[in-house]
């Protein structure tokens, strides 16, 4: 089986079309329609096998999650998604794991109306890297900068339960109850993008960002772009049922709440004033919205407990290269973890 | 060093400015503007070590490369490239091989005017994939399909050096005098896509790709695209003096110059009675075109000595995925190559 069939197996299975396509896969690159006052909004995304997923991750959780990464930063940016390109690396042919990773790719981009419009498959150690299109109102874009003092600072979903689904891959939480540890797993396997909510927030939102490497590391690269700081309250931030019945301990749950990657929630700021406006949008998506705390002056991101002290989890995010750790580490586990300070 | 230190290393060495980027690197995605009445034209290639490059490539070479394969992918197209995103992952933190890899990836988007406005670094075994995105006027794509019988086919530039350059690189081509060696080499290492041709053949050729694989191996693309057949003449298939020096038998040369990848010459077909306009282009291009055979009824590719006897190849083309091939090969080799049929 040639490179060109695999292409092929993959675009075959494609749902969704889109009359915006006016050349998808099978020449030397797609041609693509946009709205007249649109802006293209574009990112790129690579999952590394034994970095970014743990080995034995199926295919077609893999495909799902590689194009959720990617939607969920269009999704942060408050961008409608419309089109992707995948270059999918395999150690060897096997048209079994294209088929799986096809389907969950497939899946998610149905959901949201994304057509794979160009690819390239290549032989070499597992990894995928997508590129997600999108589009914006000229203007309408919500970028990390613009949350002013005052502003409330919200999560949407839950955060944490990827990192607790992680840390029983890695068997640092085991004994949970078979629907706790299938529902943790979930999440780290099959995350959601809020493209909806993203949508919805648009002249809304007055800075925003998805929650990738842990909420605290995310926010910290809103604060540094919009050149405020922040105050978070811990027992805010918005746990899951599963989380609560895996991590009983409330400081080391919320250390996976607040620390945690992998979850794609977004973090946003939007005037206080307009809370009421927020909730509705977060209606209209059907993604709960919890407020977690508010931007201040300054440049600190404050975090406190319940009885208003300071609080600081472990760690405060995931860092992908550090030059303290060696490359056998990032082999060893599926996600580094640096005790880095976030940005 | 962290991964967005990486980012921000490549993205600081960026030379060319666009006003069409709203939004570069730096937020969760970028944000970019388009004319109206043009569409967007989006490719992307996976070069991964061992693979598709020497893996003691220098890592200048490997950044030109790496945006090269895409800009060819785009001339294909008769676009006009813009920006591009690059995914970059690297065994270790290496900032020295970053400033290398990004000079070399800026050298060339300096020449076209391409912005790098995305990026993401990860750890894991050496392998780049760059999304490159472009612009045509609305209906003004030259696709694959497209090529009818009596058009006359036509090679750009030279063909062969970069399949040489391989051969000297495996050990299969030695003892050439240094410069030829350099020459080769240097098509191999540093492709020019040939953008300003590609502009130029808008409204001209009625079908063209891009020399990745090898000439039959891509024109067998075309005709199928195409629904038709070519008579190509050996002979007539340009090749440079430095091939002329290195591999003095004529039917050996052939071989490399009618099978051997990574040329990234653009191939293509346009009406006989335009050839004057196809030569002026190719003139106010800079690139020369030589024709090479023409465009039949049927779906043979038919290839002919001086004489005028059919011949072939060897082999006719890169193959990357072979189910024949085990992946041991290609740890072996920096390219398989399989004795497939073009398609």
């Amino acid at each position: 089986m040639s490179e060109f069939d695999l292409i092929h197996l993959i675009a075959r299975r494609a749902g969704a079309a889109r009359a915006d396509v006016a050349l998808g896969i099978g020449d030397d690159a797609a041609v693509l329609g946009l709205g007249s006052g649109e802006r293209l909004v574009a990112c790129v995304d690579t999952l590394v096998a034994g970095v970014h997923f743990p080995a034995g991750t199926a295919p077609a959780d893999l495909g799902w999650k590689a194009l959720a990464v990617n939607l969920s930063d269009l999704a942060a940016m408050g961008a409608e998604p419309r089109f992707a390109l995948l270059a999918l690396t395999l150690p060897a042919d096997d048209a079994d794991y294209v088929r799986d990773f096809a389907s969950g790719f497939h899946g998610l981009a149905r959901r949201h109306g994304v057509v794979l419009v160009g690819g390239d498959t290549t032989r070499g150690p597992l990894s995928v890297t997508v590129t997600a299109l999108g589009a914006v109102p000229d203007g309408a874009a919500i970028r990390r900068a613009g949350a002013t003092a005052g502003d409330v600072v919200y999560a949407s979903g839950s955060l944490g339960d990827a990192a607790a689904g992680l840390a029983m891959v890695e068997g640092r939480l085991a004994g949970l109850p078979a629907e706790t540890a299938r529902a943790l797993r979930r999440r780290l396997d099959r995350p959601e993008p809020r493209v909806a909510l993203g949508l919805a927030l648009r002249g809304l939102a007055s800075a925003m960002i998805d929650v990738s490497d842990g909420l605290l590391a995310d926010l910290g690269h809103v604060l540094a772009a919009s050149r405020v700081g922040a105050r978070i309250v811990r027992d805010r931030v918005p746990v899951s049922a599963a989380l609560r019945r895996a991590v009983p301990d409330a400081d080391a749950r919320a250390g996976f709440a607040c620390a945690g990657g992998d979850d794609y929630e977004l973090v946003f700021a939007a005037p206080r004033a307009r809370a009421a406006e927020v909730f509705a949008a977060a209606e209209r998506a059907g993604v709960p919205v919890t407020p977690i705390g508010r931007i201040e002056r300054g440049r600190a991101l404050v975090v406190v407990d319940g009885d208003g002290r300071p609080w600081q989890p472990e760690r405060r995010g995931y860092v992908h290269f550090d030059a303290a750790s060696a490359a056998s580490r990032a082999a060893r586990r599926t996600r580094r973890v640096a005790p880095g300070r976030a940005r």
